[in-house]
């Protein structure tokens, strides 16, 4: 027997129909890439986003076309997501800091039949349009003042499409399982891989990063997005934003720290979502200048783990409040989230550190599992690393065309790659990435725990921990350290730094100095690349000591 | 084009799943019918709830059928919830406050085969089983030591059943439209219907309410429902606390000041939610005994409208914030709440007083309107009264067994009976039952606005106003007087009271004093009696002056 409630598809499209009736009036600020702060609102947004489905149906953009966009987070770019979704095509959000080679590669196997552009990126699109034939039209992310002289194919000017169409158009009435959004994983092995994401994924997915120990934005809240659109949704902040009314400060192209501090203060921003190199820029900032933080009350930080003294300083220098969380394209982004537990809270500040440096819990409609390479599960007792497995309402079951096959365990769990431990409250710390955890005689060393202990160092710059084939123990830890400039420092210092801050047999058996230890897109370490430059490595001889 | 996520049905049996992996050891505490204080677990209240299901499967409930529980807020009745509802049975919670004969009328619509009972009800249930003739079986929710001698078919003791079943039983695996909860409206007109709750429904109210701007719980709080589990859902509160793991407090039958008071002390309670009268009797409780409140923070009323008493009382002298809510058993029941906007969360309390007495603003997923007697919409001008309508992801498109036919509009909207307005901040204030509102010269009289003026005149206890057919203006507004024990009023003195606090012609025609006036099941004024008491009432003469 069914229920006797309504039919309501969960479509993102009655996201910013809500934002408009309810807080039409709520205002989007945006920072633009031509440069002027631009005020406008929902209902503006509304409209105008209405006008670009017009303009794509007139296009002949259908139910399940690719529509990509390569921007900033700006208003335009909001109404090209919601003018792209409301009528049932693929909002497919490009990563501009990825090589233009993989940009088109992406492009291509996406199928965009449509680009919007920012001004910022007109010059790699050039680059590599000849590459991408399906492209049928590009539009670039501007007004008439501002149109370049471009040779991509049928350029316009937004503005000028935006102000020739009509406001009047209707969104949703497709089934809400309708794709919604396209965005690649960065793919550190083989081809970037798609995420399909749908109507229905992507809206319970806001309400998950409602809840009180989620986000918990508010329409008293006025949030800043540092995190991309581009980046996994910006983490669902630009659906959870007008779906509570909050008033929205989108930064365009400038993410240093004087202009995200302009914003936060003169647009009075109370939240903000951001990877911690932002907020390191943010805090040099605010420490070079003397400056105070007069609204920001809380932030969530992802991407990678966030170093102890930036959610310290927040804390005790500003009163800002740093709320961990962790994900990836795969889920959406939100996978948990370090909103204390009661018996964390009521603990003095520094006594919660060691909590709050944890990924954190996983709200109802995310389950999370430990497994060893043989899928056996493996307990939550805080200790025991094991590959961090992931089910849920907003979790990718494949990747688009299929590409990579079945990539779900046989209780329908994906694999994420982190390696992580969950301690008996359900807070879960990641550990390594499955990859980078170092096998050492049938046991698991966190290539980042060790890392984050060498770079406690005064003298390193970046340190990075790899695994080495080791002819006794499989594999052994090798240190690789960049020290700051005009310092120097010897393997017998750091390895004395080391003692007693890490278990004997995880000590590294070899520290290598070298001018520079690769990054990738994201501004991770590419150990990809580093496994690559050491791979005729050989331990020092004597053999390393026994452990 | 359909997306790439994860298949994963919203069902109910996955938030007490959640629960217990995530937050197994939080507590669940519940002042018994026999009268002890129980401490459980989220985990204990998943193996007992499992028994249950084992039990209900052994007794051949299958898919669909109904299981009634006719109890108190305990630890047994969530079990026997989650137990029922996770193999896809339905649980229909009856209303004890019900008059016997309606209660029976309810059982056999519904065609419940198992009853869980509290030993409360066991008389009143005894005195209508033999017009049960579908009820198989009758669980009596209390252990061996007090379980009563009863006529009632093949009666067994609960604590018995839970302890000879196995905790194993394997949950979902249904469609998540599946029907999951039955609750009958009180039913002021004509037999009650029957809302049939669904899994998604029920799933998607939950998180709706998680919301910072909604009902904003969370696991660092401690949750004491008083509003009955067996009243639409107890607002959703015994989905959404496991959901977040919040400790839960159940008042069992003592729902009167000093009990409540007790719990909210000695478990450390920081959330409750409870109809305006509960909160009556709490205040009266402080104040008598020079109480205070060490840990609540927040409060949610709704039921009825919040006397303006109550939100100044808990704010100015025990610093609780009181939220107002209004919803109906359709809607599941969250229709709105008054979080406030950033304007009003700005002003001085006192100003923020006129705003916190409406009823509130619509979270995403329910959409309102107001229409004419036509079905035209009107607009949200915070003054033009009309019908409230309400569609969205947990509203009831229709009775059980179709009573009542269609009950949605051309757009989809269900008609609340209520009349409210909307003002430009989407602030919604119920000014009156459409049935009760008073429709004098082709202008609509708000019956509550002016009852509640005439509240305030120390002397009276309870004001009624309904409207009386006149031959000009088609209705007029009757006043009906109870004053407190020992005081007496004077119609002319009565008037003098209203001069100035409402417009010339909502000033009521007549003022008759009485005294009593009938109340209602759920504790209102009963005017459909009072309709009746006075439907030979006559305009004195002369005529009444014209307006």
């Amino acid at each position: 027997m069914l229920g006797l409630m309504q039919d309501w598809p969960l479509t993102v499209d009655k996201i910013l129909d809500h934002a408009k009736t309810w807080h039409g009036h709520r205002e989007v600020v945006t920072r633009t890439v031509e440069g002027p702060i631009v005020r406008s609102t929902y209902a503006e947004i509304h409209d105008r986003a209405k006008r670009v489905s017009n303009a794509l149906k007139g296009w002949g953009v259908k139910l399940g076309d690719r529509v990509a966009t390569l921007a900033w987070n700006t208003h335009r770019h909001l109404e090209c997501w919601y003018g792209i979704m409301g009528i049932g095509a693929v909002c497919h959000t490009l990563n501009p800091r990825l090589h233009p080679d993989q940009l088109a590669w992406i492009i291509n196997h996406a199928g965009d039949k449509v680009i919007f552009v920012d001004l910022t990126f007109v010059p790699m699109l050039e680059g590599i349009m000849s590459q991408c034939k399906g492209v049928e039209r590009v539009i670039v992310l501007t007004d008439d003042w501002n149109m370049p002289q471009t040779r991509l194919p049928r350029a316009d000017c937004y503005e000028r499409v935006v102000r020739e169409q009509s406001g009047e158009c209707a969104w949703g009435g497709f089934d809400e399982n309708t794709a919604c959004g396209l965005c690649y994983t960065s793919g550190t092995t083989g081809n970037p891989k798609g995420v399909l994401y749908s109507h229905r994924s992507n809206f319970l997915h806001m309400l998950i990063g409602l809840q009180a120990d989620v986000l918990a934005t508010s329409v008293r809240d006025t949030i800043l997005p540092v995190v991309p659109m581009f980046h996994a949704n910006a983490w669902g902040v630009t659906f959870g934003a007008p779906a509570v009314g909050a008033k929205l400060v989108l930064p365009g192209p400038k993410l240093d720290g004087a202009s995200i501090y302009e914003l936060l203060e003169s647009e009075k921003v109370t939240y903000s979502a951001a990877v911690p190199t932002v907020w390191q820029m943010l805090l040099a900032h605010l420490q070079a200048g003397r400056l105070k933080l007069s609204t920001l009350k809380r932030v969530t930080i992802g991407g990678s783990a966030c170093p102890e003294s930036i959610i310290r300083t927040f804390w005790n220098d500003y009163g800002v409040d740093v709320v961990h969380a962790w994900g990836m394209t795969e889920t959406s982004p939100l996978g948990t989230t370090g909103t204390l537990t009661p018996e964390v809270a009521a603990l003095p500040f520094e006594q919660q550190l060691p909590t709050r440096l944890k990924q954190g819990r996983a709200p109802v409609g995310v389950e999370l599992k430990l497994c060893d390479d043989a899928g056996n599960r493996l307990p939550h007792d805080g200790k025991t690393q094991g590959r961090l497995m992931i089910r849920g309402l907003a979790i990718a079951k494949a990747y688009f065309r299929g590409d990579g096959g079945n990539i779900l365990d046989s209780e329908g769990f994906f694999d994420t790659g982190d390696v992580a431990t969950i301690d008996p409250n359900g807070i879960m710390q990641i550990t390594d990435r499955a990859k980078d955890v170092i096998k050492s005689g049938g046991e698991w060393i966190s290539s980042i725990d060790v890392e984050n202990i060498a770079m406690g160092h005064p003298k390193v710059e970046l340190a990075a921990v790899i695994g080495i084939h080791h002819p006794k123990w499989d594999e052994r830890p090798l240190l690789i350290i960049k020290t700051r400039p005009g310092e120097t420092l010897t393997k017998d210092e750091m390895l004395d730094f080391l003692k007693g801050k890490i278990a004997k047999w995880w000590t590294p058996d070899d520290v290598v100095f070298v001018d520079d230890i690769p990054l990738g897109a994201t501004g991770k370490i590419d150990k990809k690349v580093l496994r690559e430059q050491f791979k005729d490595y050989r331990w020092p001889a004597p053999e390393p000591a026994e452990t």
